[in-house]
């Protein structure tokens, strides 16, 4: 059977990356793992979770036989390297990132004019993660039931597009099309915000106080154990919609609050049971989405 | 080998109160165990999961043979109902409960006077839970690693205390002693805020929007699931401690969104950090304290 790329290389085989790569060396839909990074100690592991088949420490020279490049660096990496990048890159092969802010990605990628040499563009984001970083963490099972943006742009080309759409599709994931800024302002609410608010409540309470919680102060803090350098290239490239959002979140809060100190405990409670149907019904819409796949 | 208990009453043998009935059953702590509520259905699933021996919709005729009751309703609830338990519980024995908060619930319950009958009230807070409910998610485990704070009052007896303090352990849990406007400051920020927190997020998104999100929004928002009726009990019994919580939250919040809308990204990724430098310690606290239980 033919694989689905030849020759695929990674630029940042951390957690998300090397769970990309670890899918597809286990499921066969590449011949060959390239890993390119920084620090041989880091691409070293890499190869030892079967995430990678080589490593190259020299972007040029590690993507110069892909038919497909991932990068899976932070975003201000993506947006540095992808010139020397798309220079060394074969005609004819395909570039996407996995950046979880598409807007100022695709306008960096486009202005350095990959189209002109052939190569095809195509942006995506897999809605899955971890607050844990590296490739000792890799989960060849990490996009499975998992939502995978692509966002369409003009420089695009369709049959990349299908191969691209068909490699998510193989490591599990459902592929949703949208444009980058629609895109932009739902990650705002669904993934960035989350994030400031888990941050912000880290600093209400002490690591002293924390040892006495519960599960619930644990599971809803956890993000903000995620890679600081990483959120702040995500907060820089989506300043408004997470600063609408904040604001949004601010607004509830303090709406929560005047009901609870003014004993308009009836009004309070409507809010938690309006929080606790909005949950209940996107957990009902995630598992009928699990349960048929194809009827999106 | 003689047990613990005799007969153990438990007032709402939902969750915790059927976790609770679980554990000592199981673990042969009680000789037998009753299950008072409201809803006959209710008790047969607690019967079922062999939470209970014996079910009762009568509360007064429930704990006549007790030498423990167990008050686990919503804290309303426990109010309500304590004047009428206390009078039909038999001389000598021992009334606990497993509210959120302690100051109105430890006030309401003195007043009724149950000492004067020889009754110890040993009023405790076993951190952990779910946001599911009903004795159908019942688990003999849920108090294992978990702490159980326990509030000394003017009208409790040591012996009895040292009981108590027995079955927590025995069920795997820390117990932690503090008085009780310590304990409700401590879990407006460890539990109560944290609700808030989920609740408020969760209005920030459609459940459509959610059916993209990853882990995180999920995690940051699990316990928004919880019961509302029984969060606004909460809510209710501890407002000062809550609100000053929340308007902690708010500035924090604020503050990241200035950072953020001012381009000042380095100090906005230095809250990021500082939050993950108190969660990752905070979490490594907590392993010390299950791998040292006895060193606090």
């Amino acid at each position: 059977m033919e694989k689905l790329f030849d020759t695929v290389s990674i630029v940042g085989p951390g957690l998300i990356g090397g769970s990309i790569g670890l899918a597809l060396r286990r499921r066969e839909l590449a011949r060959h793992v390239i890993g390119i990074g920084r620090r041989q100690s880091s691409l070293d592991i890499a190869v030892d979770v079967g995430a990678i088949d080589e490593t190259s420490l020299d972007p040029a020279a590690g993507v110069q036989e892909a038919d497909l490049v991932i990068l899976a660096t932070p975003i201000s990496t993506i947006i540095r390297l992808a010139p020397t990048i798309i220079d060394a890159m074969p005609a004819d092969s395909i570039l996407t990132e996995v950046a979880s802010t598409k807007q100022s990605v695709i306008k960096a990628i486009n202005q350095t004019q990959p189209s002109d040499k052939g190569i095809s563009f195509v942006p995506t984001h897999p809605m899955a993660g971890s607050e844990k970083r590296g490739a000792g963490n890799a989960d060849e099972h990490l996009f499975e039931s998992s939502v995978c943006i692509i966002c369409p742009t003009s420089k695009s080309v369709s049959r990349e597009w299908q191969r691209i759409t068909q490699m998510w599709e193989k490591l599990g994931a459902r592929v949703s099309y949208m444009k980058p800024a629609e895109h932009d302002r739902l990650v705002a609410r669904i993934s960035h915000l989350p994030h400031i608010a888990a941050a912000a409540l880290m600093q209400t309470v002490t690591p002293q106080q924390g040892e006495f919680a519960g599960g619930g102060l644990i599971d809803t803090t956890r993000i903000a154990s995620g890679d600081p350098g990483l959120w702040r290239d995500i907060c820089a490239t989506n300043v408004d919609a997470i600063a609408e959002g904040i604001d949004t979140l601010i607004d509830e809060l303090r709406q929560m609050n005047e009901f609870l100190t003014q004993g308009q405990l009836q009004k309070l409670e409507q809010r938690f049971d309006a929080s606790k149907q909005k949950r209940d019904k996107m957990l009902r819409l995630r598992r009928d989405k699990k349960d048929n796949p194809n009827t999106q």
